[in-house]
């Protein structure tokens, strides 16, 4: 049973994860396969557990910011080799075909795969992914830290890159979770000024220690006040309803208001601030692995690494149950 | 008396205008003396006289798509000469010295002042301004049609100017009217693939004069679905809502919804087909009037014009009342 996976799967909606074996069928010849050394845990391995998005398939096997030897690759597969260590993210696949892949941004394929839906992830001794999305680790960087660059990183790294934000800028952050703690790095080391926005009071010193340059408080309407027309981007790392206007407000001319959190409740914008300011509101998935490179040569560059609290990863239901509770600091990694 | 003004005002909120002369008092060192040849009437004219944003002072002079010659000049007046033909759009002065200013984006001065906001406007036999928006027009333009382009124009130009439009993408304009009908002139000539939105059949024949490759009626589901995922950009001109939802699903990836209708309920904007496709939602108001010199420039070069139905500036109360009927075609100009 050479082909057999052991992994952790969530058998129904909502239930503790519980050991599981599946058998993944014929490596594919653009495919890799992946011998998982770690892999870390991102809110959307809870959406999907929980079903939040309609669209999982159990049983289902989470984990989608793997890191892992190339064990086995595929006739036509390029760009990495079987020993090869590479990072595996949310995207396990693009059509390379269409207009989004054929000028680079296969993060916005209409086709693309997710890594945890509709197959399985990376909570497993094995995953396997189209090779384009197999990134190799540049060996500056330490791999057990380094999963969570291939989720949450991309997803604050992708809109810096993409939109042009310069060093110049004053920009913002909003929520100092998973996501935030890299954007505060990420940003910092742009050369941007960076404001953090929390809502707890407890998060200020750490907020500053990752690069924020000031933190307000979002509930301080005065603190709010005292921001208006100052930010040149602001991003959005929460999935929950804020008072959007306000964060609207804090916007200067021609700035942006980002969301990479994928807020459920449609976000009412008011027209006239954004005619007035030639303001944007946006969004984004992840990055492309071209942007996935940079991302890494740049985290290596200026010592850039999620913080990390490790589980084994026959530990992973203690783990979920962590995130779930909000005291994970900042991101978690099963390690096998 | 040769400092009085001769005009037409609303002496309260939303009653017919009626003859009225004032003293402007002594020509400010950076100002213009502008004797009006003609003059536009826009939407934000009747938005003004009905005070529908709260900020109309009365009584109140509108207008302000002014073409007329420079009499009088100021000491400090850069740029434009007594003699010179000129175009005056919604803005007549900006301070000159803030970031946005100094950056070139003088039409994002939070300090900026509107022609007809606390001052009074071109229906009169003149006119000031600040020189720097008293911008000289082009001989290759024909004077009485020009006025609309100072504000419906620009107001749509900007957007295509500023946000990189490019002559390879598939662009929509959302309403045929005053300054839709300018909008698809522009983004035919840009080079771009037009589609125009309408809900009323009577005007695909005209929309394609205009420019437009292909009319969609916007009520139209079938059709709606069958352009989604196509459109690069598109810009709203309308002020009332509609089926946002729809001309989000309508955007290519890193599409862009654009609005330049002060639409004023707020947009609920849906945030995972944002994050999904990369797209935008913003806003402008007009252009600077380095841009406004960049739109007369490509007019001239590709015989842009509005299209105008002209009254005598003494039947301006009958010109309101057709503009109000929604049977312009597409912008009306009075004459002196």
């Amino acid at each position: 049973m050479a082909d057999t996976f052991h992994a952790f799967a969530a058998l129904e909606q909502g239930k503790p994860l519980e050991s599981f074996e599946f058998d993944p069928g014929p490596l594919g010849p653009e495919q890799v396969e992946i011998r998982v050394e770690s892999c870390g845990i991102c809110h959307s391995d809870l959406s999907m557990i929980d079903n939040d998005w309609g669209n999982a398939q159990f049983p289902l096997v989470p984990g989608h910011e793997a890191i892992g030897i190339v064990e086995a690759a595929g006739d036509q597969v390029k760009g990495v080799r079987v020993g090869d260590r590479v990072g595996l993210g949310w995207f396990s696949e693009s059509c390379m075909s269409c207009q989004p892949c054929m000028s680079g941004r296969h993060n916005l394929c209409a086709d693309a795969e997710g890594t945890i839906v509709g197959r399985h992830g990376g909570f497993a001794d094995r995953v396997r992914a189209h090779w384009s999305w197999a990134i190799p680790l540049p060996s500056s960087l330490e791999a057990v830290s380094s999963g969570p660059l291939f989720c949450g990183g991309i997803t604050v790294f992708g809109p810096i890159a993409h939109f042009g934000i310069k060093p110049t800028d004053r920009v913002g952050v909003v929520g100092i979770g998973g996501l935030g703690h890299l954007a505060l790095q990420f940003l910092n080391k742009w050369g941007c000024h960076v404001t953090a926005f929390s809502s707890s009071e407890s998060k200020t010193e750490e907020a500053k220690k990752l690069g924020a340059h000031e933190v307000v408080n979002s509930r301080d309407s005065s603190a709010m006040e005292k921001i208006a027309g100052t930010l040149d981007f602001i991003l959005v790392t929460v999935n929950v309803p804020l008072d959007w206007d306000g964060y609207i407000s804090a916007l200067a001319p021609d700035g942006r208001l980002h969301f990479v959190g994928a807020v459920l409740e449609p976000v009412p914008v008011p027209v006239f601030p954004l005619i007035m300011g030639r303001k944007s509101v946006s969004g984004s998935p992840l990055g492309s692995p071209a942007t996935v490179r940079e991302m890494l040569d740049f985290c290596g560059r200026h010592e850039i690494a999620p913080q990390i609290e490790t589980f084994a990863m026959a530990d992973v239901n203690d783990a979920l149950e962590h995130l779930r509770s909000g005291k994970a600091r900042y991101r978690i990694v099963l390690t096998r």
